[in-house]
């Protein structure tokens, strides 16, 4: 971290600054130029808070050299991590595929889907129970009665269960659940995340829809310094100013997440399209792109879904993508 | 709102959405053109899922004509909302000015700059006990501490406070708070809103980084919708490519909202700045837009501000912002 | 395309819109309800204003079913086009890859440059005479020079080449470049796009900073207006909030642009991200979800290179990325 | 600037670097750090390329600490910029307002628009005659004929005229326009840019959809470059996410430049919200924020302008806006 000084800082000043700092436990070099001094920060900076050192009266800017964030830091954990769920894993050379319908809406209709990815080559059942909607007024989903479902439909196939949490209290309910999501409007919700972060869980962080890399990293790290380290990255398309696509995957993401940490990153293509046409394309993009797995939304009745219908897969569309994924997959291992 | 169904939609499939639709509640008026059907919908469309119907495979593109918020409408509610807060209130011919320290960090600092404020014209006290930070390892705030030290201030000077709550858990501390804030991360945090929804607290409500006004409004809507009417709306600058300012503050967002709804709105051209140079001309053109009040940072040592002192003004700063704000809104009375 | 009128409108005004809409030779549809007055316009509405059209006062809102181009229009034209360049070709079963420098430095850069990139797979020749800088201090390019360099490697190695144009005076040098791109700045340089309709060049359209897909198109519909049905599109980037990378990829606009139009779509994953490590997944992502072809940037020297270096590949990479390339679109033919 | 160095350069490559550095007129400092090595340029470094230099391979990172812009910089030109338009004056105390129609249409709309407007307090006339549209179909302005009618009225009223430019070519009949507008679009078409700063006539500069402050001064300065210093700077809305609105207006635009640069700016409330009712708050945040001129759109029938009439204002409800904004420039000026 390099701290420039303002013109004028006189050495009593810096003085303060620099013993403050190594009061912090850092290493600190000055430079004295004509114009501006330049302190150099060595050590462990992720703790030293940016906006609080930017706001000294004698600082004109602060850069970072190292990333603020460390649990997640693949400088620090140069192996990628892999995270055992159930009988499968997420990271390192599995390719994880977690399927099924937005919204739980009855056991009948999770129960067939299930069977139908499992027979597709889904590695993971998902479903929404508790659903965050921008309108009081829409389906919130079927809450525990969903997640009930759920674990029905992973007894019968054996496939271990993704679903959102929106409340830490909800917790007790999530005691059989495989892997938590945290969806996009909460990826800064910082209470729930400390409190999943006290947890064992496997939590499956969504990136905001107008959030950084970084911010999301920055979120992992509240997960993980609690002492969880079982977090998996998921991007779902970003806010941009196209309309013909519900939001914008950023499928850089993955190869740029895959420089910064050694977390696994999965591609959810369904809500970040909206469209469904456009799924497989994306999804085979992600899978070329050394994502580590996918999300997808499959429903036996797309047309009378109870939300996101739009996107959703019928099982048959949903084995052709994931047959065209598989062939993808070879052709990167080639490599 | 009118629904657009795709070419070759057969007499029975309208027939079918036709009677669902009667049995929403709501009058159904079709017109069979050479190309395309229209269906329009005439009553309480609010309650009707968008994604669900135009997720339906005979729907080309559905149009809402009339607004998905009902509550916060001002068709249903032509005249201003009025909130009361202690002695003073918010919205009408009031204008309300919120001050103080970004976060509460000792009872000499907020006692001090509560007594500056409250003589510069302050008609409330802010400060931050509960502070949501994108790292874990910064500065999280005095927590109950901070609120304890804000009562004492109210105690002291009468004035009513402000300040944030992150978790609903954390209600019972805020009994005698007068305004409970949602920061802008918190917008969508849809659990949280219904609780704040089930209180008779006032809420200000702040708009997220790169939400929508009606994504703003449909979050009032979400706190109304449980029976708590008393909600402030706070424009505090919303995530553009800009980089000289922290974000962007929207001020047309004053107006515009002025026509959607009757709830009071406030500005906070500090966070929306990040630059306390330009808190006084933000805060003069809020007033000149027709804003209900302000929301400004002032720390008695802005240098040494735990947290955002670039944009905090001192309390000298303060009294000299309030003066212009007040010479601004007597030339907009005038009209 | 539907028009919905404001409460309150009479007969007479409804008789004289109707009116002015037939002689514009639109078929139209008039349905009163309750509320609003819906008119459906049938026929080609892609002439009609729609902002004259909403501007009016008796209208509420107006809103498109079909789209606003034309030429460019999928469903007017259902087949790909494939656009002949030299002897090679763009759209249809082929897949273009265009490499070279950002700039033209030198005769013997450019030389070295193009037979490795012709050794490894290329199938044109791009760099830059012509360079757009945000500096007016920024070096712009050799300009006619660079030109001339290019044609020398395209007399070499048989490689059609590809550059930028900033301005329709220069079009007489470009009289044997066989590919025009136009460059993301001036996508709405619609000065310049309609002289470019004028001639019978190649033209590569690049999608603009912070541009929708229909702005491309419509960009690209005024090319096709003056004549000039040689267009090929081009994904570059767009502008978001993250800063790891330089720009955001936008690699479903391939699959959504197939969806839209018939004209081939090309990617350019080195001006997108700006990282040279991240070309190679970028590149194999956007084969995947089935781009005509690629733009790369190559140089024999990235650590020296006038401009844009952090994002250049070296030859020996390039080679690398142009074979997992083809392993990946084997993958995907197998489908 | 600062450039820090990647660990493990070598002396040798130092020196190199440093060497080149001090070619280029600039004072070089070297700081070794125990982790990186940290070079401070001191001079004039806006003619340094900031790309080329942090796409050396030795080179981790490039911080600027000056601005890139030169002439625009009020560092080196600390007042106010004041630049005469016939009789009138923009930027220092006057306060321009320029009002007109969006599309010229005929003489007699013109003149009748024109002497409203100088009634109601407007400094100058504006009117497009070459119109940038997004879809090659529509309307396209009348051309030579409408700066024809521009002239007219001039003559007529004494007022002089401001419109747009589109292609440099067009400059000779621009002879007698008083102030050339660049708009949007084309805020980064360098080569228009290069004309208009080899000619002396004023030039109105619109900021991008999706630019930033910096890259605006940018192109002000390739004008500025060029000789041509008589630059007007006009914030007119940038894109965001909000639909309610046509675009976001950044009145923050208006303090932040005047802390950046010594050249007027003026606010265009028009095109940046899109709607008639939002114009006249607007304009009075503007003046509030200490802008230097306004520009707004009128017609003399809003209900059937050419071009975005749904924004205009009739003259009286224009009259009403000069009144109202000089009520607030009055309560400025006595600051």
């Amino acid at each position: 971290m390099i701290a420039v000084l303002k013109q004028g800082t006189n050495d009593k000043q810096i003085e303060n600054l620099s013993s403050w700092l190594k009061a912090q436990g850092l290493d600190v070099h000055i430079s004295k130029g004509s114009d501006h001094t330049i302190i150099g920060l060595v050590g462990d900076t992720s703790k030293i808070d940016e906006d609080l050192l930017s706001g000294l009266e004698m600082v004109e800017t602060v850069k970072r050299i190292s990333e603020p964030f460390k649990s997640a830091n693949r400088k620090f954990h140069p192996d990628d991590s892999v995270i055992r769920v159930g009988n499968t894993s997420v990271g390192g050379s599995d390719f994880a595929i977690m399927a099924g319908p937005c919204s739980v809406e009855s056991e009948e209709q999770v129960m067939e889907i299930a069977k139908a990815v499992k027979a597709a080559g889904a590695t993971m059942l998902r479903g929404g129970a508790f659903k965050p909607r921008t309108s009081p007024y829409d389906f919130q989903g079927l809450k525990a009665d969903g997640i009930e479902i759920l674990l029905k439909a992973k007894a019968a196939t054996g496939l271990p269960i993704v679903t959102e949490i929106m409340n830490a209290n909800h917790l007790p309910m999530f005691e059989e659940v495989d892997v938590i999501q945290v969806g996009a409007r909460n990826m800064q919700n910082f209470e729930l995340l400390k409190e999943l972060g006290r947890t064992n869980k496997t939590i499956l962080l969504k990136r905001g829809l107008a959030n950084t890399l970084k911010e999301l990293l920055m979120s992992a790290e509240y997960i993980m310094a609690g002492g969880n380290e079982n977090v998996i990255l998921c991007e779902r398309g970003i806010r941009t100013f196209e309309t013909y696509t519900r939001n914008t995957l950023d499928i850089s993401a993955v190869p740029m997440l895959k420089e910064l940490t050694h977390l696994p990153i999965i591609i959810d293509p369904s809500h970040a399209t909206g469209v469904a046409k456009l799924v497989k394309p994306m999804a085979m993009a992600a899978a070329a792109a050394g994502a580590d797995g996918l999300m997808i939304e499959v429903h036996n009745d797309p047309a009378h879904a109870l939300c996101d219908g739009p996107q959703s897969l019928t099982p048959e569309a949903f084995a052709d993508v994931t047959k065209a994924v598989r062939r993808v997959l070879a052709a990167v291992k080639e490599d």
